[in-house]
Parts: structure tokens; C-alpha cells; sequence
């Protein structure tokens, strides 16, 4: 019935699937959320397409779950009413490059790796960068970042407009083109952190950023990872225009040097990245070198080429999946807590001792320079036992960080995962957002379950 | 009967007021916009007046209008309907200052100068600036910008969270102290710019920048206004991290001497600012300086003394009370389109033309960095058949740049002055906007009759 109207509508079969295979790759992201099949997954093409079936799933009160590479790490994909998946792995062309207004506009399935592969021959790259070659309409969802946070922003600062599907199938664009504007609600970035809930993407406008001259990258070791942590502060308060300050600890170089065939030094370490004018980046990378010596580095060393550069932000990249391939059917699980830069050592020693009291296997990871940090293991989840564990752990670090001025996610989103956190955090406003979600989603057909608890009376389902 | 209760509340006579002279001073903004008298002033001194007189307002369905410095320029502050005006003058303290995370918590009478006056001392400052004296309060409802917008971006990227009362009265609070956080919706971005239709703010955390070791300035000098626009777009499209880019007409100019004493050449000229270490700005400077000779520069000067910088820049933040002061009994109109930069010289180029054909008296000026510019006059009010030809003028200004990917307002917000523009310029979204203002707002006591153009019959007046 669902599955025969929804192909009258796109009157493609290879489009709309039910075939078990495809269903399975739909009911869940990359981590250790409990998977739900979709009853269908439908792959449109165009805007309007994706606008039919909104307005069909509207008329019938079925979910719509948006797709796209799948690798959100708090469970936004899973269809949890079941209904329809809505993969956009086929909208994925760049719709246009405006390299003089360092603008593009794309649809919502190009991945980051495809877009900035095709920027390049413009000097340009769009410098978000989470860890997986996530699909831009996943990353403005859960206005995620990365890496280059520190220096670009998150997606909210770097998308300047939208293409959306309401719930009742309106097609609406918000922003424009221009670099500013004081026209009316900034309803882009109410869209972008949405996950899926307010409305659907279609097209999304992004600024981009020109390739520097030159790039230099840089390894940093300490003796501990609180020291790393320290001396990540030190860089931040001193105001130079870093380009990249990650943590990972000797655990995530093990696993990434066992995955990706590398011979990093297993040592806890700053991996650093400075870019610029050749003068800029010979003076800015000697001051670094010299804060990390007074910050007590043990050692600094360069990465100049090109290549080598590449392989480090390569397995920087891959140390989520590096980490969970060590032991055989492990599902990730992420932390995922900011602080405010002066609160972030405490805050990393704090964490190191609740992993190790609850006897955790983690890995830990940070986008320093913006105050977040993850710790990354894999996890059986029908160890029950391991499971309450790395709950209570995930528990007691979130909370030290809500208790320090800190956020429960600095870049991975609420999804299933954090809506009880989000509760804590958010207390005074949540009912805002409830309220907007309520009156632009009546019937909370949009990605339903994910961002909020609510109460089994409130569902329709 | 109102003051009375109102009294009741504050218990003060010198913070309810009902002064003929400061209810007209209540009455407008800046600009040529007709002014409506308040039915009475309050002067809160803390949050919880706040609260308590949003509450009485709610109960018996009167009209809020928050005011800050009154230096709007699209009428935001007049209480349409009547009402209470709150001014924020006495909540102008700096709650607290954590220089280590670069940020700051402030009520919302602070003004930037006095602002960055208090941050000094840490070798930190807040870059948003507007021409205007403004208030801090006021700059985030409006979403403001200025001349360092090209470096530091607008309001909306500064302003990390809020405290804000809400029509019915509830204290919120949004966002937080960490540089990034993905948790639940952006209401922060939501209420700034929102020009006081959503929430009243009772308290900001800005993000801070570091004063920068070295900075220097430059007038780049041209033939035409429009070349001087092409320059612009070179600087731009270099990916230059320029700090400052400001046109200048030779009508400015002569104003501002006049106004300011100084003695600046009367030519179409670039204002151009660089900072960073001592080599980057001897750097950057020298390559600015090479782009404004590929661009037909006539003639470069730097202005390296910091005294004579300052000077520089308080002459072109003076240039709008400047080009009003020349005529006595004059009201400022100001346009203030804003275009993706590619787009920039042609629409000066057009809006010239426009200015002519209408033979209005207006000086150019823009922070052309970010595509945007105005064109600035003095108008007896009472003349209308100078109002036709402003707003015959301004019509076209603004329709061409609709028409050429650009916004209605780059910086001032829409107010009353902007309403018929927002509705062409968001046809698609303004319903969402109208929505969420409905669900948050639903007597419309919040700055009633701004933003939005309403039906009489929705009207609860």
C-alpha cells in the first residue's frame, strides 16, 4: 500500500525499496543505538519529488526520516515510527559555484569530500570537516564541525541559506547569497541544527573559503594528555590564528597506526596545522613551537609535505572507526562534551579518571581548540553489563561538563542520544524549541523521537 | 491608572515616567520615521523588573517596546501602539569578564564604546561596530554590524547567549559560554535580530577577540565611486584577510570635515585597514597596496599613527550624523541594500544613477567588504515631495538588488522602514517568521507592528 502509492509518485522501482537489504542499511547510523527498520526507503531526485512525498506523508501522517551518508553518531537516521527513509544519495550535484562570491549552492546528498574535490580547480574548498565524508544536507542538520572549527566555524557559520520541505510539503528558501543581512528571523539557522525535525533540505548555499598559500602541520608530544590539554589552552588564550589543534592520546594512535598501516609515535600529542602566506606560516608555526615549549612539549616536528600532511589529517579522520575495528563486532560510542577552553584540561583529567573507573577501553580525542573532546571505544551492546558501564560513565562526564559551563555535544547533535542531557541543559528554553517544532510539525511527521522526550500522550502514533 | 501600577511595581519615581520631555524622547529613533509618544517610560535596574513588568504588560495586553541608545534607523523603537517603553540605560553593567575563554556577559544598556573601554585592560575588545553609540541590547536585537563586520563577522556570530523575557513573562535563557555546542535549536541566532518581537533580553555573552599586536590603516583614492567598488571586489576575491574596507564618497567627505574638523581629501576613497603581528601587517599592507594599483588607485596613504587611525574611523562612524548636520532641521533616510560582492560595483554604479534621476542630495558610503552600502541624506519629513522622491529612490535601490541575489538590509534591520521589502525579499518563509512570532508572542504586546506587516483584523488593537 505504502510501498505501491509512494512508487506511483516516484514511478521509478529502482527508487523505492523495501527490499530487506536496503531497509536494514536504513535503520541505523554508525554507532550503538538499537536499529528500527523504515517501512520504505525512497531515493528522489529532484526538489519535487522530495516535495510529493512530504505532502503524501503528510496526508497519511507518516514519518519521514531524512538519509544521508548515514554516519551520524547519535542515532538521527533510525526510523523509530518506522515510515519512510528518505535517502539522498541521488540529489547530489553541485547546482552551481559562484567562485566570486566564494559561494556554492548543492543539493543535499554531495558528500564534503565530493564538493571540495570539485572546488579545487577554483582555488576554493568548503572547510567543514567531520570525521566522516558525511553528506552536507547530515552535516547543516546537525550543524556539525571538526577539525577546522577552530579557525572556519561550524556549518551555522558557514551556510547562508536554505532550501527546505515543511512538514505540510511548503517548499521555502531561507537566507540568500549575501555575506550579511538583518532581513527578518534568521530561520537558516534555526533549519541548520534541526536534524531533520523542522523540515527536509533541498538545496543548501554554503560559503566557501580560498586554499591558503601554504600549510604547515606539526606534531606536538607531552608526557599525559592533561599536559596536551594545557598546552591546547595556552594557544587559544594567546590569540594566534591557529588552524587546527587536535588531541589524540597514545590509544587512538595504536588504533590508527593498526588500521591505516602508519608508524605514528604512540605518545599523547598535539597534531597542529598553521596556513597562511609562506611568511605567515614560517612566523606563526616558530611561535607555536615556541608555546608548546613553554606549555613543557617534549618534542616538535614538523609535517611540511604535502602528502604527509594529507595521511595525518587522513588518520586524525579515521580514529573513530580505527578505534572500534580493533576488537571484532564492536558498535562506536562516542562522548561528545565542550567546555569553555579554560575549564578543558580540568575537564579532560576529569574524564581520564571516570573512564578508567569504570574500567573503559577508551581512546581520547579533541577538537581542543574549540573545548571539545570525545572519548571513543566500541561496545557490545548486548553486554548489559558493559553497556551500564559506559552509560554511567557517559553520565558522569556530561554532567561535569554541564556543571563547568559546558554543552552535552559540541558538534554530534541531541538525536536519540543526548535527549536526556538535553532536558538538563536546556531547561529553561526546551519548551521554545518545543513549541516551534509543535507549530511547524502539528503532527510530528519530521524525523519523530530524535531532539525531544515526549510524553506517550503528546505522540500520535 | 498604568503609571500608578507600574509604579507599584518599580517603587521609584525616577524610573517610571511619564515626562512629557522623555516620553518624546521615547517617541522615535534616528531617522525620518514619524514618532508616536509611549504612555509611559520605565527604567528597569534589574531582571527581575524586567520580568515583572512584562508580566503586568501580559496580563493586561500592553504594548513592550525595549529601548537602547534610540539609535535605530528604521523606526524599531516607536511605540506604535502606545504603551510602554523599557529603557535599558540603567542596566548597563558589565555582569562579568572571563578573559581566558574570550568572553564576556553583559546587560543590555552596555554600549560598545563603554564596553571596550572595560575590556582594555585585558588586551581584549568586542568588534561589532556600528556607527552608532549603540547598545549592546540594541545591536543584537538588530542583528548589527559595521565596519569590522568583514574581519569579525556581524551580531549573530558574536553573540554566544541570552537571558530573554518572553511575552508571557518566563525568563529563558539560550545558547552558552562554549564556542560551539550542537544541542537542540538555535534560539540564540532566532532572537538575535528579532528587533524586539520575540523576548526582551536581560542579559548577552559575547564572544571576544584579542586586540591584535599591530594594525594599521590606509586611504586608497580613485577616480569614481564605482572604481573605487571594483577595488573592493579585487580585495575580496584575493582572499586578503583585510580587517577594514570602507568606501567613501567625496559628498561624505566634505561633510565630515565639515562636521569633524578634519581635513581629509574630498576624493572617492577607499578606508582600509590590516592587522596582525608586525610582519603581517607589513605584509598584508604591501599587497593591499599592490591590488589597489592593479585596480587604478590614484594614490595611496597609510596612517600608521594609532591617534590618527582612531581618528579615521570615528570620522566615517561620524559620516551619518555628518551628511544630516549639513542642512538644519533635517532627518536622516539611510538605504542600506547589501549584494553578494561580485555584484557590488554594479549596483553602485546603478544606485548613482538612481540617486541622480531622483536629484537627492545623498552621499555613498559602504562596508563594502561585505557587499553592502548606503546611501545617506537629510529629508524634511513635512516635504512630500522629497519623501516621494526618497521613496521612489529607495524603492529601486532596493528592487534592484532583490533582483541581483541581494537583501532589503545588510545591517539596519527592517523595523517599519523595511516591511513591504521583508515581504518580497522572504515571500517563501515569511510565513514561518509570522508562525513562530504567533506561537511565541500570540497578544503581539512584543514590539507590536514591527517586521511584520499585519492585517488590521489580526491586529488585537
Amino acid at each position: 500500500m505504502l510501498y505501491q502509492e509512494l512508487l506511483e509518485i516516484i514511478n521509478d522501482r529502482e527508487r523505492v525499496s523495501i527490499n530487506e537489504t536496503v531497509l536494514e542499511q536504513h535503520s541505523k547510523g554508525l554507532t550503538y543505538h538499537t536499529g528500527k527498520l523504515p517501512d520504505v526507503v525512497v531515493f528522489p531526485t529532484t526538489e519535487e519529488e522530495v516535495v510529493e512525498v512530504v505532502k503524501y506523508a503528510a496526508a497519511n501522517k507518516i514519518p519521514i526520516v531524512p538519509f544521508g551518508a548515514g554516519s551520524s553518531l547519535e542515532g538521527h537516521v533510525i526510523p523509530l515510527k518506522g515510515g519512510i527513509s528518505l535517502d539522498f544519495t541521488l540529489m547530489n550535484k553541485v547546482v552551481s559555484v559562484h567562485p566570486e562570491d566564494f559561494l556554492v549552492k548543492v543539493q543535499p546528498g554531495v558528500t564534503r569530500k565530493q564538493l571540495n574535490l570539485h572546488l579545487k580547480k577554483h582555488g576554493l574548498f568548503f572547510p567543514v570537516d567531520p570525521g566522516a565524508d558525511a553528506t552536507i544536507g547530515g552535516m547543516a542538520a546537525t550543524n556539525a564541525s571538526g577539525t577546522s572549527a577552530v579557525a572556519y566555524g561550524t556549518m551555522k557559520r558557514n551556510v547562508l541559506g536554505l532550501r527546505a520541505v515543511l512538514a505540510n510539503g511548503d517548499l521555502v528558501s531561507t537566507g540568500g547569497e549575501t555575506i550579511k543581512s538583518s532581513a527578518g528571523y534568521n530561520l537558516t539557522e534555526l533549519f541548520v541544527g534541526s536534524e531533520g525535525t523542522l523540515g527536509v533540505f533541498t538545496e543548501i548555499t554554503l560559503k566557501l573559503s580560498g586554499i591558503p598559500e601554504e600549510t604547515i602541520a606539526a606534531k606536538a608530544y607531552f608526557t599525559d594528555v592533561v599536559a596536551a590539554g594545557s598546552a591546547a589552552e595556552m594557544v587559544l588564550q594567546s590569540g594566534v590564528r591557529i588552524g587546527k589543534i587536535e588531541l589524540v592520546d597514545p590509544k587512538t594512535i595504536e588504533a590508527v597506526n593498526h588500521y591505516k598501516g602508519t608508524s605514528y609515535q604512540e605518545r599523547p600529542t598535539l597534531f597542529l596545522e598553521y596556513s597562511g602566506s609562506k611568511e605567515e606560516v614560517d612566523n606563526g608555526i616558530t611561535f607555536i613551537e615556541q608555546l608548546m615549549e613553554e606549555a613543557g612539549c617534549l618534542e616538535f616536528e614538523y609535517e611540511r609535505d604535502s602528502l604527509k600532511r594529507a595521511q595525518l589529517w587522513d588518520a586524525r579522520h579515521s580514529a573513530a572507526i580505527a578505534v572500534v575495528s580493533i576488537r571484532p563486532n564492536q558498535l562506536l560510542v562516542s562522548t561528545d562534551v565542550c567546555v569553555p577552553i579554560s575549564e578543558l584540561a580540568k575537564a579532560i583529567s576529569y574524564s581520564r579518571e571516570v573512564i578508567e573507573k569504570y574500567r573503559i577501553d577508551a581512546a581520547l580525542v579533541g577538537h581542543v581548540g574549540d573545548g571539545n573532546f570525545h572519548a571513543l571505544f566500541g561496545v557490545n551492546p548486548n553486554d548489559l553489563e558493559e553497556m551500564e558501564r559506559f552509560h554511567n560513565m557517559n553520565n558522569e562526564i556530561v554532567d561535569y561538563a554541564l556543571q563547568h559551563r559546558g554543552t552535552c555535544t559540541g558538534e554530534h547533535g541531541i538525536g536519540i542520544g543526548k535527549m536526556k542531557f538535553l532536558e538538563k541543559e536546556k531547561a529553561s528554553s526546551l519548551h521554545i524549541m518545543k513549541a516551534i517544532k509543535a507549530t511547524l510539525d502539528p503532527d510530528n511527521i519530521l524525523n519523530p523521537g530524535k531532539v525531544f522526550i515526549r510524553n506517550e500522550v503528546e505522540e500520535y502514533l
